[in-house]
């Protein structure tokens, strides 16, 4: 059984579990939280010099970091990732905008205001997000009034990895209300039969889900 | 044939043109001159609403963008990218690494210096990206000093995605003289028979490489 090595208020983190949900795949959640700084202790930098969360343990011992690696690792062979080469480098595409164009806009955002309660020598900052964050939404706005999902007709990794932190973009000062395509693509996600919502205390997931 | 839209300058492009030459794969190159905006016109933008470069055009019109996703596409089925699902999650795990824990400090603390002239407005920023590029350097030192390449003993598109811009570290302030193995592994990169450096003026590109 996999290892997970998470903090429940992370979209990074959430990201694993809801796919692990998705693939009916029990594993072990060992909850880090960040707040206190438990990434950044001499144990966890043993698996993840750079640490970060989440951190995936396989049961031979293998270390796999990086939110989307991680999907992509455990997808392989399902439904939520093709076969095909181009289609699963458009996942990927995805994927990296994410990264590089997303989360460090909207994800930042959110923990700013949420979790750090929006404090006066971080609100130039909060501030400065905004755009990036409306940018990137605008382009998944353009893609999903063409397509019900990212990369065409089938749910892949790469609406997971983009809905983690889009469905809080509101914690971050984002109003989805402009955004009619992703509201609907939000809808389309949440009414999958496994799927499972974002927080849930580690108290509240299933005895397979805790350790 | 790929049609392959991207800067010489920038080290997101050498990555994909360094990985055709290694591939021994003929394309054409379509310059786009990022310092006049010519990302940002309305042609290109069809091709990719986020405006970045590169963009490669299959021969049957489809469009693929972020460089790391190309990256992927081309090396499938070739020695630079395992079939192994775990080494190629560990593939993925440095390219996620790059472009969030690395790129944004080193490429663009080269950009402001090298391709700016580091303006006083600037230099604040500029000097805030010093620490976080160190810690990338760092990290992929420890791996480096284990492993001939990131990902074991096999050149990966992992070390194509690190050394595009590690090696012109320096341009963004970084001396990589303390790292030893980081030195090491450039060299073993420049001393493959297909290697092809950065910055080649567009005219220098063999024919088959140009447009």
């Amino acid at each position: 059984m996999h290892t997970l090595y998470g903090d429940i208020i992370s979209g990074n983190c959430y990201k694993i579990y809801l796919l692990l949900n998705l693939l009916d795949q029990p594993h072990q959640w060992i909850n880090v939280d960040i707040m206190q700084g438990e990434a950044s202790n001499n144990e966890f930098r043993k698996m993840n010099p750079n640490a970060k969360i989440p951190i995936l343990k396989l049961s031979n011992g293998e270390i796999l970091c990086e939110s989307n690696a991680i999907l992509n690792f455990l997808a392989d062979g399902s439904e939520f990732l093709p076969q095909d080469n181009f289609l699963r480098s458009k996942v990927l595409e995805w994927q990296f905008f994410e990264q590089y164009s997303h989360e460090p806009f909207i994800a930042v955002a959110r923990f700013i205001n949420k979790y750090q309660g929006l404090p006066v020598e971080r609100k130039s900052e909060y501030e400065s997000k905004q755009p990036g964050g409306h940018k990137a939404l605008s382009i998944m706005e353009k893609q999903l009034s063409q397509t019900p999902y990212l990369v065409g007709k089938v749910y892949t990794i790469a609406d997971i990895s983009l809905y983690a932190y889009t469905h809080v973009a509101e914690e971050g000062g984002f109003s989805l209300s402009h955004y009619p395509a992703i509201t609907d693509w939000m809808k389309r996600i949440e009414s999958h039969p496994k799927h499972i919502p974002m927080q849930l205390k580690p108290e509240h997931l299933t005895p397979a889900h805790k350790v």
